[in-house]
């Protein structure tokens, strides 16, 4: 039988700095019937990321979510209906219409999942853009080298965990950065990486300098602040820092962070380069191919972090600034 | 007759922060007989640059100047007298022993000039390491194309005169940013390019926005601080900047500048890349035999800034940090 409403999240209203609860609404929308060529789709898990938080807000270029209308980002659901010649009921597909329970598509900017034994919401992370990211950030961004020393930053999140993973696989010495005691373990025991605990340790270049006293060949940044600060202090001669995201910038409330050191990008001949992934999309179908192909090796460890109920999205949204995903933060449907 | 004693500028004491003329002292060294194969120079013009603070306090790296030696960097003297197979009395040499007016060499390390028409002094700017930087900076490090619209800071500076000039040989449009009207009139009227006097405009962003309205695709940084944090917020998606010099963090005191809108170089994936013209040498005989053609075909302007007497080179290098050179900053002897 057909669902008769779909529960949305809603942006109500525009964040000042970092998002609150009071900037969501959950609304009920009736689900009209399937025209010709259209597909239902219940979502089964969306993506909750740290960039959506730049679209809340009204800037030019900023493809900016609209007032009163559903959050939108990475989904992963199943046909329930179909009047398609291509899609059938029961196939997963992948689309951009997230935080909420279904919605209809005529089709464009689907893209059909064989789940090839992995789990339907890796596509969502490790197969899907957090790991394109972490692919195109190292090898193409960052032209890693075998044998190289890499420091990644927020290296338990969504994109970092994956970087720790590819920079192992080029043979790699890897030391992540993380924010609890939980995630330096799993980094250290799943991982097979060596990790320390930002909050804990004296400083963070401290700990840099006792990691890899020869310094770093290539940061993947993932926060830019003050693991930015330090790294810039630890870096080779003709090292790369690989600039993700800028997340702690919004660490301190309304009080951007300044960076205090980038002579240094001088004095010791640095390369820092801003990329996004959808720049890249020419790459996606060489990285499904080579992901795909090195998780059934084994060779690719991945974690991730599960938030059950359409409800619960902007408290699990919220969580990712305050460090609380350990791997990729999903909502369950 | 052979001249007996040679004064040269020591440095007595390393600077805290900026320089100041109490670091040097002028100092009376006999000049010893000559050796087999060693030649007396006597120096014409010597060279006084940003990059020797770095090399006045103590630091790894830095190849730190000497406490009682003298200060030490490019010159060009004439052959006095000879013992050399290869070296000719009055030849015109280009050595590393500036500060002095006399000195021995046993030949290593020096580079016998061709005036070929120019001025032998335009081996310590245009022909020499300014003009080398130049072209490196716009060429290879930040892969200049045809037609792109260029932003240099400290343009009547050694270096950013003569990459005004390399930009508008290809092409692109060229707004520069100096300290004085004067220096600007001179961009105007012989530079042939875009200028705007930072000390006089409301912001350094506002003559961007007005003078670029469509975004810088290169800018090359020779100052940092706020024309930096100015050229972030104007750049076009995939930008580059190539960070050339950051002196604007020694005009503040002794707080460095910090950067507060570094998040730019991910939202509009910017590359940001500093370099050292001494890292290659590889491409320097190519650069020589490119800009002696192009100021052979008269297609290069430049300037320089003459201080008369050894006496005056401590000011005439505190001078740099004052913005009082138009072009190179030469000492003549």
């Amino acid at each position: 039988m057909q669902p008769v409403v779909s529960r949305e999240v809603h942006l109500k209203s525009r964040p000042e700095y970092l998002p609150v609860l009071e900037n969501f609404e959950i609304v009920e929308t009736p689900i009209p019937a399937l025209d010709e060529q259209q597909v239902l789709i219940r979502n089964l898990f969306f993506s909750v990321d740290p960039y959506m938080r730049g679209r809340m807000v009204e800037r030019a270029g900023a493809n900016s979510f609209q007032l009163g209308k559903p959050m939108e980002g990475a989904c992963i659901g199943v046909v329930l209906k179909s009047r398609s010649t291509d899609i059938k009921v029961g196939d997963y597909v992948l689309g951009e219409k997230s935080w909420r329970d279904y919605y209809i598509s005529a089709g464009t900017g689907l893209t059909k999942i064989e789940p090839n034994g992995n789990p339907v919401q890796a596509y969502l992370g490790v197969l899907g853009m957090p790991g394109f990211t972490a692919y195109l950030g190292l090898y193409k961004v960052g032209q890693l080298h075998e044998g190289e020393t890499v420091f990644v930053s927020a290296a338990a999140g969504a994109v970092g965990n994956v970087v720790c993973q590819l920079a192992k696989l080029k043979g790699c010495k890897v030391i992540g950065s993380a924010g609890s005691d939980e995630k330096v373990r799993w980094l250290r025991e799943h991982g097979g990486i060596e990790a320390f605990n930002y909050r804990k340790v004296e400083s963070i270049r401290g700990a840099l300098q006792q990691l890899c006293p020869a310094g770093i060949d290539l940061y993947f940044d993932n926060v830019g602040g003050p693991h930015l600060e330090a790294a810039l202090e630890c870096m080779k001669t003709h090292g790369r820092i690989v600039l993700c995201g800028m997340m702690s910038k919004m660490e301190q409330g309304n009080r951007p962070f300044a960076l205090p050191n980038l002579n240094l990008a001088v004095r010791q001949r640095l390369t820092l380069t801003g990329f996004r992934a959808s720049d890249h999309l020419d790459l996606y179908a060489k990285f499904s191919s080579d992901m795909s192909g090195w998780i059934e090796e084994g060779k690719i460890v991945w974690t991730e972090t599960i938030v059950n109920g359409l409800e619960n999205a902007p408290a699990a949204f919220l969580g990712l600034f305050k460090g609380e995903n350990l791997g990729k933060m999903l909502v369950r449907l």
